[in-house]
């Protein structure tokens, strides 16, 4: 079974939609990525940390699951990360409430020894030093290196984010983001101008309108499954990545074809996301659930054309 | 050889982008759908109206690309419908600089006695009560009646608007349209409520983020190609309308399987007609580029994922 390295945040959040408000919850992108790559047959373990105010049962879901957690570091008297957000009416603009960034001020993140060797490394939205340490740490080169990363970087560390956008295979960010990284508006241009900057695929993620998959002349189109009701937008985006990460180290394989593939289970997987607050859709998503939605997607997008040569 | 009826403007457009400006050019709805539809094997004719001032090689322009043009009026006298706008950087906003309606004030359509019974009917986007008087001239029920319309329709002739709306089988609008026409944000909510004022099919055009067709508890969804460059998105609804309409005109089948073919191949169409201003890449564009580019739109979408039963 091949092995996947997730770093990210593991966290607490507290999220207001159209629909509800919830108090302080399971949250961050390294859970969100782990509960979704828990549907692939892959050895996962997620690198993050926590304060000594976070449940048990929190990490034991994640356990349950099959995530390796020896890499989350539990802080003695820490307090763990905690967000706060209220979604706009259309569900795709938030603003923020609360960042309390706690126990993760001085988060220094460590693989554990029998996963430096992982063939897959995912490298959540975290400060771009955080993901460059987790890189320094593996001791074979993995096959996939794949990078999340937000505007909030782009403004705040870029020298940091471009040494590690340099490093790896795959990254992907949201359309405006790409438009700010490589000061293009068209995302045909975004995403030949960024691949001169490192990454040899180009995930670029448009939300309800689903994502693209840019790698040389390559296009690959994935949308987003059309909901009749979209209830908390949290996690979406880590879920998508999980399922690409996910897929991709189980197949072993990075052909474009699977990569392909890949974000055709990050948006099926993505789409469960957004139907209940928080993590409680996938922490009860079944195979069976899954399998089927895959199905809606095919019907959603296979067609035939007859055309002459 | 299957008929298709076309209806609305055939005028002059003066286009501001941020890629340059034109003088008065060909433009209208029926103009671009008529080009658009004659990549296909139908017997097509445009009913409109232009004045005397209209130049004789557009008319010719039509003609020689197989459209009927016997129900186009000349105005003697009159003066060509007029419409000049500027859009905005992001080319998906634009303002209405000058519209001059001229010999459409008082456009009274008459369908050619060869074309009263036409197996499809597309309605451009044009007064409701317009649509309505082509719909009481045919003379046999058509196979399938497409009507495209806009949110001025909505805001200023609701009622006509929704009658005739009751008796077409296919509706395509935007998706802000949508809501507006639905009161539903959620577009699957929105396309299952436009389905109970009539139209079997509701296509909802989300220009760059492609296009989706509903159909009871079916949807399929077409993507747009990503281009570099988009110079002029002027006549892309009516361009895809003409795809669509003119392909299920040839096939002469309402299947959904259909449907969906007819939609690629509207948005196919409709990623040439962005590439130049106005009509020029429509007039200019043959079979082979519109078969090399609809391979592109297989590449985009196809995808293999074996699923257990």
């Amino acid at each position: 079974m091949n092995k996947l390295v997730i770093v990210g945040t593991v966290a607490f959040d507290a999220i207001e939609t159209p629909f509800g408000k919830t108090d302080k919850i399971l949250g961050g992108a390294a859970t969100y990525i782990g509960l979704s790559s828990s549907f692939f047959n892959v050895d996962a373990a997620v690198v993050s940390v926590v304060g000594e105010d976070f449940p048990k049962e929190y990490l034991e879901l994640l356990e349950n699951k099959g995530v390796n957690i020896e890499g989350i570091e539990i802080v003695k008297g820490g307090k763990t990360f905690f967000w706060s957000g209220r979604y706009h009416n259309d569900m795709n603009s938030r603003d923020t409430l609360v960042t309390e960034l706690n126990v993760l001020a001085d988060f220094n993140p460590v693989v554990p020894q029998d996963y430096k060797n992982a063939e897959v490394v995912m490298l959540g939205n975290l400060h771009p030093l955080v993901q460059t340490g987790v890189l320094d740490q593996m001791t074979t080169t993995p096959k996939l290196v794949v990078l999340d990363t937000m505007n909030f970087w782009m403004d705040c560390a870029l020298p940091e984010l471009l040494d590690v956008i340099k490093r790896v295979d795959v990254i992907t960010i949201n359309d405006e983001e790409a438009r700010q990284l490589s000061g293009e508006y068209s995302l045909v241009k975004a995403a030949a101008k960024i691949q001169t900057m490192g990454p040899k695929y180009v995930v670029i993620k448009k939300g309800e309108h689903g994502a693209l998959i840019f790698h040389n002349e390559h296009i690959f189109f994935a949308p987003a499954l059309p909901l009749a009701d979209v209830f908390d937008p949290t996690g979406a985006g880590d879920t998508f990545a999980g399922g690409f990460s996910g897929f991709i180290a189980q197949q072993g394989d990075i052909s474009f074809n699977t990569m392909k593939t890949a974000i055709i289970q990050g948006s099926n997987l993505a789409s469960f996301c957004v139907e209940k607050f928080g993590t409680e859709r996938m922490v009860n998503l079944d195979t069976k659930e899954v399998n089927a939605r895959l199905k809606q997607f095919k019907a959603l997008t296979q067609f035939e054309i007859e055309l002459e040569e």
